[in-house]
């Protein structure tokens, strides 16, 4: 159970903006309502000022604010693990390591990219935050975040998971936020959806588009989103940035790095500080896999094309692996994965061969999950579990190949909220949740057309 | 949020025995069907030897295993913050300190102890454990460490936890645990409980008495306890011994150390290393202060008498504060503190005034708990939520008198299974449970008497 824990002063200065290392230029994003180029000024409404930038920039390297090192501090550096008896369980010649980013308050490697925009949302006299939960684990950074910076939260929460996690929902009370189950009455996406169909166990993407109308709605809010944006998957470099630093100390470098993908933040976070490396040619070899659930395949079954971020129609359209933004996804345990887009970098680096992709179905990666805790002692989220799931097909290659490879996962949060999952498992009462292919092929019948092709 | 961070070279290699260092030697324990006084071979039934040895070891140092201090990295040295925005929160100058030990794969201090008796009995060839649960913290902590040793683990959980707290069992089952609702029909203490009372609740001491008739009627099982007696405190001295480097580091010594108290061993694991200071003479005006609840006030309001650890009698009979061993406290939230008696080491260095205790009712825990979270980021557990109630009373003192006391309190553990308990408090629909005289002159009347006295 070998460890590696920095110091303090090791939280990393500067996160790392992989848009300035990518082969080719980010494909632009749309506006929703004229699909004609975005400007930053178009998400003025919706962001503050140094998000925008942030969001914009080419810049390599960006500071991180004194006041959010000062946060990062209660948690971060995160450590890093040798998993030794896991190798020995599996009997592979692998070196497995893993980041272990549950150590948070809220439990997950969310509040890397809350704290930083509940700060600066503070900074630029923002009095609320409005955003979109799927499990819960961004509304809990959320909320974790505002309350830090004195900042109101409304976190709409898909009606699923508020039905069928509620002590998510006190997690985000204990730390002052606002709950309600969405599609709600709140606002006009939510009437309509609520007409449509009363009963609606909502979505991540109704829930955005609910977030979004409510921001819009009131002058002293602003909207927060926990994944997929550039800005999100730059603050979550810290953990990239840190371990390769632990691993510099334990005298390796990854051959192969994984990772879980909902929306792409997280596997981003943890692969782009080692992907630069392959960008530059200095360490072409590197194999970067990210892991989904076969319930919500964006990235190995989806098509790579414009899209809208949330159901409505109301977010920016951006050029993604998408399974069409009115695609619900079955209600698998990991509903932090159940997104049908994913971060605009993660897919340009999909698309362009420097990133792999696999698919896990749900008793495959819940076997991992408990082979794991009984092993490496910490219990994991569902959504973590496919990235163990990832890592352990890895380690068992090599040992297939016979070679020492160095196997390098994000466990991305804990699973403390999740007993009613294992508990299915464990009783052998999980479905696999597979999506069959007509589904899919109805759900791309819809997508934007941009107005410059 | 500033947090100090040892490496793992830095986790104790010995553990501190406060028995060497007693004003007055300890009050021998008893034999339960003699009443005379125990010989070690009197426990052999119950644990393995090595266990036996420290728990009458007069040693001021005991080295911990190699294989112990191990598994230990996962989690260990675990941080000391200091709290300094709860501190602007209460505008006082106290500087306070705390020691976080929800970060261990169960979530609390209870695999310092369940760690080394679950090392101790593999290598002695022991093939199953047996055990009580109140609140499901230890039943954790022993399925997680028996995972690691390959020991079956069987589990008594109090029936109104079991029944309260279903999530708990779920975690134990991860890590392999067998889990049964006490009273069971699977012992005869267990069967005369019910036949007296069918729906009965359980208590700590029923569970505790099933426990250890199943160890006795099976060779290769033993019994293991998560709190009170003296090899179970030893073991969490890693807590203080790991806090009083962290404090030298940030050129700091606690004035008042703080900590909640059930059966003791968590408060005694953070105090005893500062505690022998003040019984050397070198540090004589530290103070030590135990916070216990409302419910169950065996410091405050108990008998310092012999009893029985049990409800049946079948476990050693110790010197304690004690509110009866048949005495069954109202079943607040915070189900691990709801111990009749407590540690002998801890209850002698009460009665020679050593240590200070206060009781407190669940609102004003709750209330601090929920102002800590939403300055510190942290969401304690209910019975941690004692120590830092006891802290800020420490530190509005400190306020009252103008001085810059130092104030270092445990935080024992997480409370991501006990969203139950904040939704009632957040809610308003919390009670406060204390206790009237007359119950307690009743569960009084019936304590044994020594043959020896």
């Amino acid at each position: 159970m070998q460890r590696i824990v920095l110091p303090s002063q090791d939280i990393p200065t500067h996160w790392y903006n992989v848009v300035a290392d990518l082969p080719a230029p980010l494909p632009k994003p749309l506006h929703p309502a004229t699909l004609e180029e975005l400007t930053p000024a178009d998400l003025a409404p919706l962001l503050p000022q140094a998000v925008i930038d942030q969001e914009f920039s080419q810049e390599r390297w960006i500071e991180i604010p004194e006041e959010v090192r000062g946060v990062y501090e209660s948690w971060r550096p995160s450590p890093l693990y040798r998993a030794e008896r896991l190798e020995r369980a599996l009997d592979t010649p692998a070196r497995i390591y893993y980041k272990y980013e549950g150590g948070s308050p809220p439990g997950s490697h969310k509040p890397n990219t809350a704290v930083p925009q509940a700060f600066y949302n503070a900074a630029e006299g923002v009095r609320r935050l409005t955003t979109e939960t799927g499990a819960g684990q961004w509304g809990s950074a959320l909320s974790f975040a505002g309350s830090l910076f004195g900042l109101d939260v409304t976190v709409y929460m898909v009606r699923a998971s508020y039905d069928h996690k509620p002590y998510r929902r006190s997690l985000m009370e204990i730390w002052g936020g606002q709950v309600f189950p969405s599609p709600t009455d709140r606002t006009r996406a939510g009437r309509e959806a609520l007409a449509k169909e009363p009963d609606s166990p909502g979505s991540l993407g109704m829930a955005i588009s609910e977030a979004v109308e409510d921001a819009l709605a009131h002058d002293d809010t602003k909207f927060a989103l926990g994944s997929a944006m550039n800005h999100v998957v730059l603050h979550q470099t810290v953990i990239g940035l840190e371990a390769r630093k632990q691993l510099e100390i334990a005298g390796s470098y990854p051959d192969v790095v994984v990772g879980c993908v909902g929306g792409g933040s997280n596997f981003s976070g943890l692969s782009f500080p080692f992907l630069a490396d392959r960008l530059s040619g200095a360490r072409p070899h590197t194999r970067f896999v990210a892991a989904e659930p076969a319930a919500c395949p964006t990235l190995t079954r989806g098509t790579y094309a414009y899209d809208y971020a949330d159901s409505a129609g109301l977010s920016p359209v951006l050029r993604m692996h998408t399974l069409g933004h009115e695609f619900i996804p079955a209600p698998i345990h990991a509903g932090g994965l159940r997104f049908h887009g994913d971060a605009p970098t993660l897919c340009a680096l999909v698309d362009s061969g420097h990133i792999e992709a696999r698919a896990h179905a749900q008793n495959e990666v819940f076997t991992e999950a408990v082979r794991f805790a009984r092993n490496e002692g910490f219990v994991m989220a569902p959504e973590s579990s496919h990235a163990v799931r990832g890592a352990v097909v890895e380690a068992l290659a090599a040992r297939e190949a016979g070679e020492e490879r160095t196997i390098l996962f994000g466990l991305s949060g804990h699973g403390h909220f999740d007993m009613a999952a294992y508990d299915a498992f464990l009783a052998g009462r999980m479905e696999d949740l597979e999506l069959p292919q007509t589904e899919i092929e109805a759900a791309l019948q819809n997508l934007p057309t941009p107005a410059t092709p």
